[in-house]
């Protein structure tokens, strides 16, 4: 019977790219619901790019993690132990559980999840906020329309392949830059993109684009920044829009980085150019899981998954994944999809009860 | 009897700051009208920042001025000959005459101007394309709300002091930034700007905004781009709205100017950052002159203007304008609003019947 706790706490504030001292291991008893209160075994805990900016001592939309405290993260997982009355026992649930094996919610922030829908791992992604984040910052900050050239970066990530597709599906051509020839290959093979560019062996990123985007580029949808958004701006089209939605090549900046001055470009083309975060689209939220989840049966879209397994590796894997090494969502499976055993799940079942 | 046209042509493309040498006083015989073609004699030249970026051999929005060839802007004057039904003799009108002291038109663009309304040099200026870009830069693209904090860079100029005075219509709180004590003085005198500093003698433009606007920044109005918009951009609130309007501080680089990277702003405070040019408000152009002039007439709306005389100094005025010599609209005189002689006007009428 497990009755320990496995936990990456923040050991110190990274300088530059994140080192694996500067997380910790630690272990501690199984904590006990107290009244209202459940237990989560966390199945599966997504590492995303913004939680590089909350180990930063720096306040943001969102405060830093302190040092010693258990790194923040969705994930999905199965309740184990309730003494709520809307959470029980064997229920699937995603939520904001933290670096962490077993986590106590009061349920705030925690949906159910229906397992027969769709496999657990996509309520991370495609319809977890990974999934959410690319369909609002596509679809309600640039207004696709049919026949537009779309460029996204950093599109062999989780949100960046999701944004190609739904582009495509909304009759887009459809432009990815991304990190490997593996992940070139995916988007326009599997993933239907246009063209894709690997900006590690390109030459000339701006000259490229210019090649694949004849007619300008209407809408950039940057999960990157940098000298990518440099080669990018150049070429957008009047009226064009762009979706900010991650600056991944400056969260490792020790300095601010600076760069050509581009916002002219964007009063000679009257540009938009918007930063969001998914959470302004929480009352849309349903509809859309809906409606991704319906490209996902017919196989309008797919996605693919970087799957590390144990908490003692999520740090391995939140440092690869800003480092580009994933392909799709990425992913740290903490515990099996299936209960373990009848004799613990029994137990925890009526210990609950 | 005058016969002699004076213009201004481009001599050279300016490297850097325009100057002097770069223009060239030419004469040519007064032009004739064709047919359905009219004369007029140019009263008011405009000179304006966007001038500067046609100068550059670079397509733009609108195409670069060949040298040789007349600078354009826009002008208020009199029809003095006339083979148009619609345009007749005495009648006054503004357009893109170019700066010139006689201008051909066949009226395509060409708006009539009732002087009865306004003072004439008020169409160049507040009920003009400067006054359009303040109204609709400022309402439509950042939509105002009372109680919100503007701030706008080059307050004391043409576009800027318009934007202030309307923000204050419109209830918010108005920080202005502009280049001189003379200027700061007016602002927050005359024109009701809650304050307004003057960052050629403040040490810490950052600071000091951050003090004169203890709530944040909801709507930064730009004219100018550089280290004032790397001052303004950290303490924009959520959901702020940038309008770009202009980048003067950067028109004449030589090089395209580096800066820190700005855009992650923008996504930790989802904010919103538009460039936008006049013309694509110009179906709603009517309504908003009959607001201005409404505002004009009730004394909520002010103005001033720098008048340089003679075409032969158009070339110093729009230099000075660069360096925000001016304050409020810098317009050159080219000829008396009252018809000159007796003798000519007959003259001119009469040849035009």
């Amino acid at each position: 019977m497990v009755t320990i706790n496995r936990q990456i706490t923040l050991a110190a504030r990274p300088v530059g790219e994140p080192k694996e001292s500067d997380f910790k291991l630690v272990e501690s008893p199984i904590p006990v619901p107290g009244q209202d209160e459940f237990l989560v075994q966390v199945i599966y805990l997504s590492v995303d790019p913004y939680m590089r900016g909350r180990m930063n001592d720096r306040p943001s939309y969102a405060p830093p993690v302190q040092i010693g405290e258990v790194m923040g993260g969705s994930g999905v997982g199965r309740i184990i132990k309730s003494n709520s009355r809307r959470f029980r026992v064997g229920e699937i649930v995603s939520g904001y559980f933290g670096w962490e094996e077993y986590a106590l919610s009061d349920g705030s922030g925690v949906q159910k999840i229906n397992p027969e829908l769709a496999p657990l791992s996509t309520w991370l992604g495609v319809l977890g906020m990974t999934g959410m984040t690319a369909y609002f910052g596509l679809l309600e900050i640039c207004h696709p329309r049919a026949g537009e050239t779309l460029v996204v970066s950093s599109s062999g990530g989780a949100v960046g392949a999701i944004v190609g597709q739904i582009a495509k599906i909304e009759g887009c051509r459809v432009i990815g830059i991304a990190g490997s020839d593996e992940k070139i290959e995916w988007l326009t093979g599997e993933l239907g993109f246009d063209a894709a560019i690997n900006y590690k062996t390109c030459p000339d990123l701006n000259a490229k684009l210019a090649e694949l985007c004849p007619r300008g580029i209407d809408i950039y949808f940057d999960n990157v920044g940098g000298i990518t958004t440099d080669a990018v701006l150049p070429l957008i089209n009047r009226r064009a829009r762009i979706s900010l939605c991650g600056q991944i090549s400056q969260y490792n900046a020790i300095e601010p980085e600076i760069g050509p001055r581009l916002f002219g470009l964007l009063i000679e083309k009257q540009a938009r150019m918007e930063g969001f975060l998914v959470f302004q689209f929480a009352h849309k939220m349903r509809s859309a899981q809906n409606r991704m989840a319906e490209w996902l049966k017919t196989g309008k879209l797919k996605y693919r998954e970087t799957i590390t397994k144990g908490i003692e590796n999520a740090p391995k894997a939140f440092i690869g994944m800003l480092r580009g090494e994933n392909i799709g969502k990425q992913l740290v499976q903490l515990a099996d999809e299936k209960p373990q055993s009848t004799a613990d799940h029994g137990r925890d079942g009526a210990s609950a009860a």
